[in-house]
């Protein structure tokens, strides 16, 4: 195919709604609107509603000339030939496992818009010099076995089989499940080991919702995502000493509240300042009651920046305040007009987990850049596309430490993910699915080009 | 008895300290020390442990040549004649009942001094112009059942004796008894109207640890207490949005715990700057996952201050400070290097309990002031009285609107109580009790002076 061909090949955006809404009925969740799609997904990893979800995926792939395989974590592979099957094929693909209250889009697009390609190079008798694959990867969400990407993981060799099929169902209807019993029960323990020598790739494209505000809010219709964010996750433990509310001074207070309310503040500044992002999402304290102080509080810290470093300037610039704070210094005014106390909270700092920046693949960005100028034209680049870095983890994270990769973002209503009112338009589902497939066929093209 | 006299009645220290601890082997709590004294206390209201303090309080009383009576809530009065008898007695006391995990201090010390007062009267052959009475109120502390000082309450008529005695207990294990079943269990339902008509006084004394550390901090060894602080609860709700840590920039989130936490701070400025007490002991939050931006965060709000237009002021500041953080306002540089975001959090303000000012009698301050002067001698009085306000509430709080109170604080260890490890020293102790006798002395006597 020449530059001029690929923007010919166009996806069908109301059978890939289609697609979408028909197998929501697997595992459809609450409704938020009136209209029957208006509702949200609840379709755990590995439940029976994943399994009918599976099972559609295989039939469909395979009735679109596919040849469909299973690993040994569930991950289901679908294969379509091109001229040349003795190098790997190019994947497509995302996760169809939702969150207990997720939505219609958080992986469900990216592997019915990667179908959707399927049936649209067939309809335009598109063969591609290599092969072309679509994935459907087991439990990204983490929600029901509590590691989120863990057969991706497995697939990269980072994550030990064992421990993968080992997972405990979280959920209390089945917590004496592991992961093996189900892919077992479900019949989705494949014969093929789950790893990316067994089952290779030339590279893995993935189309998702931004989840995030960012492209609502500049009216923009495609994120070309260059990478994924850095992230450590903290807990932080401030004690100080129960007193009476009404009996004890500010003066003789170690308010371990007041104390953990200032370092929240303190990281929202910090991170502010280095263009990071720092979140407080639990806070627990005890005693709890009105008329006592509080003597304990504990609360997690979520430090995430496009580059390590980034995070590790802001890990360090918080632990030492949060020490300074701790003893009562007025670390950048955090103390202005407070009371000073005879007494300090003390602190305690544990590292829960710590994931690295990951960069995507130059020629994947590449192939998704000029997937978005066959559709938009060149001069509408800049207004419709933002390049971005994804916050949240996703498949591709593991992908990208095997085999070249990037990712296609779209705009979601209000940012809102993991949840039931979660909503992309079917005309930026469409765009995204358009945007995939002419990654996938310039990708292949590039691989043509160079003979590998 | 005239001005020198009253310093010669003294009481003994080793014999009030004797009755402090052979009567908390009724309800001996948990252990903090070596020594067999070294527990705290679990003597719940009405509970067997409070009937044996109880039965020992009148037996005492009576052996010192008392008259007991019971009223419909249990209260106890004791009654030294005195020379003229048709006059109300000047009354000592407080309360026998204990916080599930409290100590051997607080309310217990008010009613053994002013037994030991009793008894130092009979040592001396103190004659008093008008009867000398004992009070141990009911269920003080509200632990068991949920009012606090709930039996002086109804005795000043301020609580509906039905609803008092309909309270239900909070302890699971006694979880359908009424304070007037296990009043009538314990037997002490006395026939008595619970009311300030029926059993009069004509003034109420009461010796109580501080449960604060300014005591102990400033060296002093008694406050004279002219009155309680105002203080007011809130319950304020921050609704925000739940969003993804990693995929919400600042600019777009609405953070109900880092607004929350900014409002927190500001409280405690504010109350800082007018000297009042600004405290949040509860806090909770919505969806509470590290990786989730909390939308949703509930917090308690005391705020305390000697005069009631005080707490009204900081009040007053606090919800118009609230609602400009809430919309993303910076007052007085609280959000000095923060991200303005686009999306506001919306509050929800509730006032729970408001407790006006109670100012003790000036007559019975005096008595407390001149009775530390009998003491120390004038030239120490400086140096070793402190005239405070009670940050918490007492029986004295009711007994006030109904006749002249005044109280009398000692230091204890750490400002710890409600605590198994709260401690007063035995020195303390006898201090607290020789005030409490030598203030009812005066009293008297300015009652004889007057005529009244």
């Amino acid at each position: 195919m020449k530059d001029g061909d690929f923007a010919g090949v166009k996806v069908n955006q109301s059978r890939l709604m289609e697609d979408i809404h028909s197998t929501c009925e697997w595992g459809k969740g609450e409704s938020w609107g009136s209209h029957p799609t208006e509702t949200g997904m609840s379709r755990l990893a590995l439940s029976d509603s994943d399994k009918a979800a599976r099972d559609w995926f295989a039939s469909t792939c395979e009735s679109l000339g596919c040849t469909v395989t299973t690993d040994s974590m569930g991950n289901q592979f679908a294969v379509r030939p091109g001229l040349n099957n003795d190098a790997p094929p190019t994947f497509a693909g995302s996760h169809l496992d939702t969150q207990p209250t997720g939505g219609r889009y958080d992986g469900i697009l990216g592997v019915t818009a990667a179908i959707e390609m399927l049936r649209t190079l067939n309809d335009n008798w598109v063969e591609t010099t290599y092969p072309v694959g679509v994935v459907n990867w087991t439990n990204e969400e983490g929600a029901r076995f509590p590691i989120s990407m863990v057969s991706s993981g497995v697939w990269a060799g980072e994550i030990p089989l064992e421990k993968a099929q080992g997972l405990k169902s979280v959920i209390p209807a089945s917590d004496t499940a592991t992961m093996k019993s189900e892919l077992e029960r479900i019949g989705y323990l494949g014969d093929v080991p789950c790893n990316y020598e067994a089952v290779p790739m030339a590279a893995h494209f993935e189309l998702h919702i931004e989840q995030g505000p960012i492209l609502e809010a500049t009216e923009k219709k495609v994120g070309i995502v260059r990478g994924v964010q850095a992230y450590k996750w903290f807990t932080i433990t401030v004690k100080g000493r129960d007193c009476h509310t009404g009996t004890t001074s500010f003066a003789h207070r170690a308010d371990a509240l007041l104390t953990a309310s200032k370092m929240i503040l303190y990281s929202h500044r910090a991170a502010s300042k280095a263009g990071a992002l720092a979140s407080t999402g639990i806070l627990t304290l005890r005693p709890g009651s009105t008329n006592t102080v509080p003597g304990h509080v504990k609360f997690s810290l979520d430090i995430r920046a496009p580059a390590d470093k980034t995070v590790d300037e802001v890990e360090a610039q918080c632990k030492r305040a949060f020490t300074a704070i701790a003893a009562g210094e007025n670390v950048n005014g955090i103390n202005d007009d407070c009371t000073p106390s005879d007494r300090q909270c003390s602190i305690d700092w544990v590292t829960d987990s710590v994931s690295p920046a990951v960069n995507f693949h130059d020629d994947c960005i590449r192939c998704v850049t000029d997937a978005s100028v066959d559709l938009f034209g060149k001069d509408k680049l800049e207004t419709l596309t933002e390049k971005m870095t994804s916050g949240a983890g996703h498949d591709s994270v593991y992908a990208s430490k095997r085999v070249p990769t990037s990712m296609i973002f779209i705009p979601c209503r209000d940012g809102v993910s993991h949840n039931p009112a979660e909503y992309s338009t079917p005309e930026d589902c469409g765009i995204g699915a358009q945007v995939l497939t002419g990654a996938v066929l310039r990708y292949d093209r590039l691989r043509a080009d160079r003979g590998q």
